[in-house]
């Protein structure tokens, strides 16, 4: 029996999960969170499936120790390879990022062109496509086994592409607050130029780090339309909730502050200054914890 | 009692060391060598004092268990922050990158002015500048226990002044294989630009990676000597092995390939490219060992 007061738990690999946060907060204001960013072994994007995997359930096991009901897996890269290990491990629900976007770029697209941008272990996993290919199909959606209720079944009569981009250097980029400099534009240029001239009308940001990004995008890519990965997960967190009755009926929480536990495994000198550029406020103090090693 | 013939042990944080690794192979090659890189926590240079320290600790642990004769610590950061950690739990000779580079830098400058780059970490623990202080003043220096054999006496008179840069994004431009692309040209023309006002004749590479960056400092700053904290500190092993009748006999390796036995704790799919970018050879099968998590 889960409690309907109890806490929604996101994890990701660092900081850029605060994105995702950002938009649980926008949609679902009156609930609380905890959030765990696994700081000391960040980046996971340029690292082993089998290493993810392990990190991955070990966030988890910690999430599931604070008594959360709902687990949003708030990185591209471990919803793209360890999605199944996430929710084997849990007895809550579980959410990631990859179907709720795939099914939105369905949506989106008008010539069937879809581009997908993220980490290179999420653009190797080849998890994007997959998922559009199995809504686009109507076929049962490996790995995603807590998205049943998003009905994709209107959406399979659609002549889908997909073409996948790795683009690793744009976390660094973000990390470092460099979102407008011209480095950063010269090496968008070159990492969507492919996707550009396959003539795409949508692109999925598949890394939590992308959304700070999607003003140069969208200047690079005027025509484009961009799928914020957050923002999809966060609506199919109302839905998976509403349907589940676990969504929190305490209204107070409206009007107050977003009620937020942050826990770290590691804080860097940089934290606070990161974390407040993709919240646009000021953080409560993260506590640090140790799991794994 | 040591063994002459037991491995040199180097570690860092990832693939960066190689560098290193490289110029201990060309100055010392008849030695064997053991390369232990953390490429599952990956990098150290954005992270905190502490969590270096533990991973360092594990790291020194894991080497000594194999009976390394020496211990290079073959990564900036750690040399910076973590050099008592690992003589702390060693029994055999420790070597860092700083000490060598900073002596190099003091005999290096004609107008006083060195320039210093490195990761965040490295930058703010005012490694190098504390050593070069401790140089230039006599005075004894801390943290580098090892390093006493390379009489740095002769260069106290010398009045100078050290300027310090963090370059965060070297590490992944490096990694990227993009020396030669426009946008690492204007990061590095912004990152160099305070220390070309300061006029300064010489500059620390305080990072694994940056050697392969060399070329582009060249031309940024073409009057400027630059040190290769890795080459320096392969010079001082060979000081340091002989004084305690450490360097191996045998001259058999001299004329087969350097002996290496690669050891990491992730191998990501790119790993192969990257170290081969840094050694110029293929490298023999690194075997995963786990230590931590």
């Amino acid at each position: 029996m889960i409690n309907k007061e109890n806490p929604i738990g996101l994890f990701d690999s660092g900081i850029g999960g605060l994105s995702v946060l950002k938009q649980f907060i926008k949609f679902l204001p009156n609930e609380n969170y905890i959030y765990l960013g696994d700081t000391a072994r960040v980046p996971y994007g340029n690292k082993s499936v089998t290493t993810v995997k392990r990190y991955a359930s070990e966030c988890t096991n910690f999430l599931l120790s604070k008594k959360v009901k709902l687990i949003v897996v708030a990185c591209n890269t471990v919803s793209s390879v360890a999605i199944e290990e996430v929710s084997s491990h849990s007895d809550v629900p579980v959410i990631g990022m990859i179907f709720p976007a795939a099914i939105a770029s369905v949506r989106s697209t008008r010539n069937g062109k879809i581009g997908v941008i993220g980490t290179r272990a999420t653009i190797e996993s080849n998890a994007y496509t997959k998922a559009i290919l199995s809504i686009t199909k109507s076929a049962s959606v490996e790995n995603e086994i807590t998205i049943n209720s998003l009905e994709p079944n209107e959406l399979k009569e659609k002549n889908i592409t997909v073409y996948n981009k790795a683009c690793p250097l744009f976390v660094p980029l973000v990390e470092e607050g460099l979102m407008n400099h011209q480095a950063t534009r010269l090496i968008a240029q070159e990492y969507l130029e492919p996707l550009k001239s396959q003539n795409i009308d949508t692109l999925v940001l598949g890394c939590t780090h992308y959304p700070l990004l999607a003003p140069l995008f969208s200047e690079l890519m005027p025509d484009v339309n961009l799928i914020d990965s957050g923002e999809h997960s966060a609506v199919a967190a109302i839905r998976l909730l509403g349907e589940k009755n676990l969504l929190n009926p305490n209204s107070d929480a409206l009007i107050k502050n977003p009620s937020v536990k942050f826990y770290v495994t590691d804080i860097p000198s940089t934290f606070n200054d990161i974390a407040k550029m993709f919240l646009n406020f000021n953080i409560s103090e993260p506590e640090i914890v140790s799991f794994g090693n």
